[in-house]
């Protein structure tokens, strides 16, 4: 497209979108895998439960054994041992037999059903019992007699073997993003490490001369680095592994020589600053020219999208690799919009998500005027919505240098490029940052 | 209260909510201090921005000599050199004079608006520009005249001292959950580091000796350790910092010297399994004698809960700097259910966080047959959840070791204590696993 082509939002999403491509699979333990896409289907190798066991702590037994005790008359069985989980032993459970069981316990054979302990005297000879007597206690495990109170149908207290998932059976699809449930299901049917597309490694560097790291003397003429921070935090809530590097000064060189160095750490790179019209817009110096113009898709091209704020941008590769690199505006405000519209999906893309961007909803404005917006730009003003009311209000004013009230948002309300101004009452759009 | 009393699961929650405090703050830097509770009241130091600047790339002019420009008859003035962010220089414009100047650039003395380079002509001597010549091409500064092609107000494009926030004002308020837009703001008023509440370090243990780590061969009468992954992962999704330690076999010295070793870097630990009734419920025998009974607070109480999955559990804290402990049932739908029910609060709850719990919806059941429930125990069924239609759709059965069921759930469908049954159709209140 040539250099007076106004981009609109949705082009250049697109464009960014068509570019940036999920990252190759690694192998990772499971919580290291957490958060990430799953890119295998993952079939059951041995079925779950891998044993008939028992759901209580109580005792095995054959069901024609108990068939109609009662507190009254007990049925009295011969204890033959115990069966712990994990140490199941070799008992089989003849008639007028009972085996001593845990929970998750296979069922020893003979046995038919499980009957609570709390159906027993526990084999104490007196009345129904609330518990086992610790096996500590008595190492060499139960012996004697015990009295049932109630009868058991066959198979209860029996989780059956393959009664959660059957071996050969599908476990988790590809696609799947792995939260806790999905890695309990991943290790109860032994996988300790999955195929996954990783983290995203993103290297965030604001650029300016004016810029001083918090916490020391601000000079004269300077400001507080900010971008910096706030993408780097941003990056890692949408799921990054995010470096900062901090402020780069407006010197063509330094800069190039800087993303060169992090070239080697980062999926994704993000600038701030540099990308406008000025003199010593050093990011659109720097870069513009770097691609390798027989490559198609190498190098960074600069461009004026139809919003606002975040008017200014750049987006394109870099490096042998080919690395993403997108240049935001240098204002905060400018910058984290652009974060939240451009470089949070790049980042989930690059994840291999499906979702890639924010939620949105429809809301009432609240506000005592009506806001106004430029006509043929999208306009992204701060916001405080109210879910229950289904309302937001506008918080500070559209400059791109309001910090503050960006603090106090948690929402940006979308005005179409064809409104140039919105009644207090009108439903508009939200984006939810969450 | 007595042994025989059975807790309700609001009960067991207010007592550990009770007895789990905010941990004390801590001075962390600001990518340290991201999703923690502020402590302090932040006052602006110093006004933001600090000078009045420069909000674009143009000319910094006296408004009397630009008044009255047209593209016809610009207005002349002469270009007394640079004023570029981060090295305002000491240019004083006079009357007829301009000076070039860069967005984030402090005016200089003698101006009063800005006018956009898009107004002039670059000092080209031709049309309207659209730009700026880079400054490395240039490196001693803009000369000659530039031409003026539109008036400007005063103060047009110029952002005042404090128009974003001023010194004095309140920043932040204690108590707010440091995201991105926030460490941006902190950043912006040159804070380096910030007093929060820390993330709580967790300890995450399995115990069972029937328990094999996932990866590895799987012995007869065995099955895989599952929960002290999702525990683990589910703690840091809850904000932690958490640490697996993973299966203990079921001996009590052994659980408590584990217990003992762990207890230097845990603010919180978390058992499962062995709460039991079994004779081999060692998390019980282990930890129900270990608190010093003349100390309020202190020592593990195990109880049994009106609800299901989930009724045995135990609470307490161990160790001279009492440090809380929640023991959970084994079962893997139990263990993630009482996690989600009383772990999540209370790391919540240590971080300093006000909203402890997963949100709630209503939404009606979808289901074929109804669903059936025990008397006098509150059931936590999973489910899927459809937000758009507010709709939830029950996933698996009841039964606690259905971990596949679990693993395609997003929500947990709540029965209350006194429903036996609910009809298809009917309202229901689900837990949003989010």
């Amino acid at each position: 497209m040539g250099r007076t082509h106004i981009w609109s939002v949705a082009e250049h999403l697109e464009d960014i979108l068509g570019a940036v491509h999920p990252l190759e699979p690694i192998e990772l333990q499971l919580l290291d895998a957490q958060g990430c896409v799953l890119v295998e289907d993952i079939t059951v190798p041995v079925s779950l439960p891998p044993f008939d066991n028992s759901s209580m702590d109580g005792y095995a037994v054959r069901t024609a054994d108990v068939a109609g005790a009662g507190e009254e008359f007990p049925a009295v069985l011969e204890v033959i041992g115990d069966v712990a989980a994990g140490s199941p032993g070799d008992l089989t459970v003849g008639p007028g037999q009972a085996a001593r069981i845990m929970t998750g316990a296979p069922l020893p054979p003979g046995a038919e059903a499980v009957v609570p302990v709390e159906w027993t005297d526990g084999g104490l000879g007196e009345g129904p019992v609330g518990t086992m007597n610790p096996h500590s206690a008595s190492p060499e495990g139960a012996t004697g007699e015990v009295r049932v109170h109630r009868p058991a149908e066959a198979r209860a207290h029996v989780r059956a073997r393959g009664s959660d998932v059957k071996a050969g059976e599908r476990a988790l699809d590809a696609g799947t993003v792995l939260g806790p449930p999905q890695l309990a299901l991943l290790a109860a049917i032994g996988r300790g490490s999955v195929r996954v597309r990783p983290r995203p490694r993103v290297v965030v560097l604001s650029t300016g001369s004016e810029l001083t790291q918090p916490g020391e003397e601000l000079p004269e003429g300077h400001i507080y680095d900010s971008n910096s921070f706030a993408l780097t935090a941003a990056a890692r809530d949408a799921g990054a592994i995010a470096y900062r590097v901090g402020a780069v000064a407006d010197d063509a060189e330094t800069l190039r020589s800087t993303i060169e160095d992090q070239l080697i750490r980062a999926d994704l790179l993000v600038t701030t600053g540099g990308v406008s019209v000025g003199a010593y817009d050093v990011v659109k110096e720097a870069l513009q020219h770097v691609g390798d113009e027989d490559e198609a898709g190498s190098g960074i091209e600069f461009r004026k999208l139809a919003m606002q704020p975040g008017k200014p941008q750049g987006f394109g590769s870099i490096g042998p690799d080919h690395t993403p690199l997108l240049a935001l505006p240098g204002n905060p405000v400018s910058s984290y919009v652009s974060f939240e519209l451009f470089v949070r999906p790049a980042i989930r893309a690059l994840m291999g998500l499906k979702d890639v961007s924010r939620p949105t909803a429809r809301a009432e404005l609240r506000a005592d005027t009506p806001l106004s917006s430029p006509s043929g730009k999208r306009q992204f003003l701060r916001g405080r919505y109210d879910e229950e009311a289904g309302a937001v209000t506008p918080v500070g004013g559209a400059g791109s240098h309001l910090i503050a009230a960006l603090a106090h948002a948690d929402a940006l309300i979308v005005v179409p490029e064809d409104t140039t101004e919105v009644a207090p009452g009108a439903e508009v759009e939200v984006v939810l940052l969450g």
